[in-house]
């Protein structure tokens, strides 16, 4: 908890008057989100945020944040959390079932920084699955497609709702867990070619620059 | 419109007794899933079919075709049409809008049978837009990606409708002309990797066989 307060607080120093912020989802970002507010509201920065789900819009709409859109806006600056960061700044997303806008949002943004606390960081991405968001109709076609790609599929359930998740944009979330991720980059591309799949939870090619809260400091890793 | 009728019947026979059948959209379509409904109703054969659209949903329900889903059922002959064909069985499809739902069941078809009248066979895909259905969220960041990629994408606006074209999916229509297609295959996999794309109207290397109605026959090209 500490660890990923300091990363976010970290993160929110890196906004500047104007900038429009892209506004990732999770428990790190919270605290990213929360600081930012709270600059806004002691008018140190005005800026604009533009929310990777519903959790980040209700935290950003709370904390003071006027909200815009991708349609909009172009974005300044995207800070969103990770499950899990290997050294080529690779990125597991989806633990919150945000992955889809968050791609759309952070993959924008003329700078994306991820924000973790040092158990996310990994020699390879993989001992966590990858979640894929799925078309209703498309479950069983695409469980078997994933199969045949040696991943071993599940849909995942929701809590206080009875039956599957369903993602903000109305689909569900397989969890998919591979015995070994290779190539981050080619496993992105394959699922993404599936029919029915929407969007996956592999970021590739896309961070800019890593903060990764470690006991007392915040370390960074920029891609070169 | 004869040779349309003339390929759709010409498919209708394809389909066997027990088989469940993926139902394509379209005017083509139209007159197979028609011809389909009367082998059902004199009882020649029983069958199920998977529409891939509302539209192909209501016409068989209109012609007594019992419906399932893909959820519960494998196809075992999907036939569709397509707005373009090149010589090797690539194609373009999603002038009407349902090219997500049409890949999904056309691509899971242990048989994938595509009909068109003569018109729309070409020596190189491209000389119609290419429909790529898009998150709502993410339109202008897309719109901007294809423009990198050299494509003129336009938002597919509706009639009977004020605003765009909204999909069975609840997703927009970009369609996007390019100067060339070179190779159908990477633009496929280029355009899908865009976060915000749900899926786009190239199919490649799913067809097994085209029926052509051209003047007073039909005419059959199979994958090799």
């Amino acid at each position: 908890m500490e660890l990923k307060r300091i990363v976010g607080h970290e993160a929110a120093k890196l906004v500047q008057d104007g900038d429009v912020v892209g506004l990732g989802t999770g428990s790190t970002t919270h605290y990213f989100i929360k600081k930012l507010g709270e600059r806004v509201k002691e008018e140190e920065i005005e800026i604009m945020g533009i929310p990777t789900s519903y959790q980040s819009f209700f935290l950003a709409n709370e904390s003071g944040i006027p909200i815009t859109t991708l349609n909009e806006h172009d974005v300044d600056i995207a800070v969103d959390g990770a499950d899990e960061v290997d050294p080529d700044l690779n990125l597991i997303k989806g633990g919150g079932a945000a992955h889809t806008m968050e791609k759309i949002v952070d993959g924008s943004a003329a700078r994306f920084v991820v924000i973790v606390d040092s158990s996310k960081m990994v020699n390879q991405l993989g001992s966590i699955p990858v979640p894929v968001e799925v078309l209703p109709e498309a479950l069983r076609v695409v469980q078997r497609r994933i199969e045949i790609m040696e991943g071993a599929p599940s849909l995942r359930m929701a809590e206080r709702k009875d039956g599957p998740v369903v993602t903000d944009n109305g689909n569900f979330v397989l969890d998919v867990a591979f015995e070994e991720i290779g190539n981050p980059w080619d496993l992105e591309v394959e699922l993404n070619s599936i029919p029915g799949v929407v969007e996956n939870g592999i970021f590739t090619g896309l961070a800019d620059e890593v903060l990764v809260g470690t006991e007392g400091k915040v370390e960074s890793f920029k891609r070169i």
